[in-house]
């Protein structure tokens, strides 16, 4: 059952200094020179497959329909599988089956459907075994943007054999909420493993003093809404643009400010009057 | 009086890091998918709306007739109000009113018309307090592309109520200029509060070594026109691409030598002769 | 003869941060609104010629029929040439006469004619002395790609002169190679001057411990065929994308592992058995 799409979306851990992506481009463009190329990010951190993931997944639900091209691929050149998966909303994914593409998948409505890549005619002859984004990933994204039936690319696999990496949950306890920093973005904001309700079964209201340790470390970060609600430098917890608890700073970096790095614990906790 | 434009400019703080820049280019193209989205940069410092305002209003008079949407924004979430700003030549800027539009609405011949963003049946439903890029001015500037009246987003505003920000002028002394840092470049270039003019009343000539005081410390730039017209790694003053007067090095970063920022004083003076 | 482009091509040192590259597809989209633009990369080290060359040379034949316009320029604004170079597979390149294009021209099937850019009708009036990419090679590259005869730019050149930079070759001794760092990625892999046969040359087999000297010390990669051959954070060996040997780390940089810059020696040699 293919459509054609208008659009693909390209999301890589490539970095924009040298040619990776441009060369992609240029691959995809050689097949499809009418598809247009709308680029999700490409600074993903080096290999960081869960990064990946979470920018991905918080990505794809303001994508028009599209063909979603994403390489983060620590395993390229061995025998990490290769997969094509449709969604129950439409759009498609591609790229290496090691976790990166679950949660999208999961936006996008839930995995309808997903092929192994394995029909070497699609790709480009005598590929390398270091880049795969160019070689493989590139000529099947373009030619499923060109309306290539997904069953073309390889077998067909059971989504349940679609590796999926584990995320720790947030545990809520009386008085405190165990977090972890899932995201780091841009402006060092530094997303949480939590949502609004979590945080507020502890008992906390909006203006509140929170007590958030990190890395041994204590900090008093205000309950808020808004940055700006909170003075230059200080730190604010807040509901972000994905519906994710936040632990923010006002003009300034909290991943400086609090030294954290994704995947920190971070405890989140009522200020206790004394 | 509305027009439709083929090209929709984008200039933000968001970094290309993760989505932010793509999940807006999803959203302007899920309204308006046959807009074309040239971005001018995404590199700008965070938050900083004064570097925004520079690169902005430099950038503009290059385009072709189009949308600019810029989104530098320290105060979104807050009261701070959101406009679309008609210019006399044409072109429509879409953003925060922080003093980010106004130089680039200056560059564009004018302000000829501001409405106020208040329309919320334009926005994404539900908008967030931190990502208004993504839920407020990508859709209105989709919009606006294909043809939407600009008073369609909310009401007319009074020109003079825009928020400008001050700028230091250079004060020319008799021997000496004291300037200002406004801008730094990829390259650590140091563009001035100076025109040629200004530099050319303390009574030197290109050719000439000047004299360059910053933070405490002295410099002997040559006064030129090129950047290779001083040996590797020495200091030129030079008018740049924007006429303004540049402390550059060549083929190394001026920024890095005198341990320069934005906003740091530049006193500029003839070299006397001992 | 002239032909016409649907795409045009871009590289450039010009860095994302500011305005450099968005104000020159601005002007390339105000001469040629229908010509995509397709980057291959602005993060080439400032002024670093080589790195540009490199990354330029492994890129075009990658990409669909173009104009290739590509700017890093230390000598900007004094007597260096600008040219535009006619391939023999078709592709024109367009930039500053410094060795920049030359290992591209011959990716693309070598030097079919040279044109010396000196028509002064086709730049933007009054050029500044920093910016050609902008006043000079956007407004050709973009007539260019609109059907411009590439004989309207300026005088013929006889190929001969175009300016070519040297490049060290690797030396192969009894056991050992000589080699040399020419281009480090955005992972840290260091690209070498060597090819699959001049390595082998040395009696080393696929799964053999090299020993690599850089800078004074020594490590022990593996001469392999893919990254994850070797444990997290070891080196490896092995033939990249372009068919060069790299010196590379599994999910790690080489480059930080190795201390070892673009320009520096690397001695590779079997593995003693003591």
């Amino acid at each position: 059952m293919a459509r054609s799409f208008r659009f693909l979306t390209f999301l890589s851990d490539y970095g924009l200094e040298d040619e990776f992506v441009g060369v992609c481009r240029g691959v995809i463009k050689r097949f499809a020179p009418q598809v247009e190329i709308l680029d999700i990010a490409h600074g993903i951190p080096p290999q960081d497959v869960r990064a990946g993931a979470t920018v991905l997944a918080q990505a794809v639900p303001y994508m028009p329909p599209a063909v979603h091209l994403a390489v983060v691929d620590p395993g390229v050149g061995t025998g990490r599988r290769a997969v094509v998966i449709g969604t129950k909303n439409g759009p498609v994914l591609v790229g290496p089956d090691n976790g990166l593409l679950y949660p999208a998948a999961m936006a996008l409505g839930g995995v309808e459907q997903v092929f192994a890549i394995t029909n070497r005619d699609l790709w480009l002859p005598t590929p390398s075994r270091t880049f795969h984004g160019r070689d493989i990933f590139a000529p099947i994204a373009a030619r499923l943007a060109l309306g290539l039936d997904p069953e073309a690319v390889g077998p067909s696999i059971d989504p349940g054999e679609l590796m999926e990496l584990s995320h720790a949950a947030a545990v809520v306890d009386d008085d405190h909420v165990h977090a972890q920093v899932v995201q780091i973005d841009h402006f060092g904001n530094l997303q949480l493993n939590v949502i609004k309700a979590e945080l507020e079964a502890i008992g906390v209201l909006e203006g509140d003093r929170l007590e958030a340790r990190v890395n041994g470390r204590s900090f008093h970060p205000r309950y808020g809404k808004a940055f700006s609600e909170v003075t230059r430098g200080d730190l604010v917890v807040l509901e972000d643009a994905y519906k994710s608890m936040t632990l923010a700073a006002n003009q300034a970096s909290a991943e400086d400010l609090v030294e954290a790095r994704r995947g920190d614990r971070v405890v989140l906790a009522r200020m206790h009057q004394s």
